[in-house]
């Protein structure tokens, strides 16, 4: 399927005010991706795509990732979690993407996951600090994100931890691993 | 061994700071038992030996970590997680404990686990808020603690999170699945 049309058909399915926000993270992914040397394409289609299952019912969102097979574990957490994973089989089946890599970056665009590629932390970063994100620290991480993907990263992930924290809810152990990676990885 | 001789040898083995707070958690984890219907003895064994390798240098304490052959990942973590681990393999070598309740409440008083018994959460909490700690948000979680062991315990994992987030370092993974077992315990 061709851009044009990916576009038209994820814009129909979302509110104006969260395709805002797929533009903007489009936009940013772009220039995440000439910043750090990825593939502008790639970045875009996956950028296109990463909540293209956001405003499903929650119950089809679960029902797709049952369908999908992997990391089916995330249905036991948070329901913010799900869209990511039932996106990225939508992505295949009904988009006919191909490519792994842009599969990976809408399935682990809110979770994470130990070894991520660059283009998956791209995709994952741009979800926290496109322009029109607005919430306590996101100034902080956009600085960072000039001069490390992963420092960023991480302090998108300590957002989110401290975020369910404070809401005395259960959080994803693949994030904390995630972040634990990350941390690995500027150690090293 | 006789609880006034494991009093002298664990006093022996510390400084006079740590040997106060070791009194602090062995007063706690009598009163928490009290209250939630614990063995009063077996709560105070534990909190006699909870940090007696603490002050071990800590290569002696992942030697002693790698000899008892479990939960060998901690030594990935934080060194603050080593001793006790260390500690529930001295208890049963060097002190004779055979009671293998007792030797978790040692061996998990610092990470948490997933199915803790009533008993490794006493001194878990014990050694959160007993009289000399001062934290922030030490007396909401002595409150919490008056009427469920879950919610003070949660929030004393919420601070050890929070303190991780903020000084940059790696979360041991357990800690969150105990905490996100914690909050399940409480939906049911």
């Amino acid at each position: 399927m061709d851009r044009e049309q990916m576009i038209r058909i994820v814009r129909e399915n979302m509110p104006e005010r969260r395709w805002k926000h797929t533009l903007g993270v489009m936009e940013t992914s772009v220039i995440l991706a000439r910043l750090y040397g990825e593939d502008e394409n790639r970045a875009e289609t996956a950028a296109i795509l990463h909540d293209v299952c956001k405003f499903w019912p929650v119950e089809k969102q679960a029902e797709t990732v049952r369908e999908s097979g992997t990391d089916t574990d995330v249905l036991d957490f948070d329901k913010e979690l799900w869209h990511a994973h039932a996106g990225a089989w939508i992505a295949a089946k009904q988009f006919g993407v191909e490519d792994e890599e842009v599969l990976n970056a809408i399935r682990y665009h809110t979770s994470g996951r130990e070894d991520m590629s660059k283009l998956e932390k791209i995709v994952c970063l741009a979800d926290y600090i496109e322009p029109s994100r607005d919430f306590p620290g996101v100034d902080a991480i956009r600085k960072l994100a000039e001069t490390s993907l992963e420092q960023a990263l991480i302090a998108g992930f300590d957002s989110t931890i401290s975020f369910l924290l404070a809401k005395g809810k259960r959080i994803y152990p693949l994030t904390v691993l995630t972040r634990n990676r990350l941390i690995r990885e500027l150690e090293v």
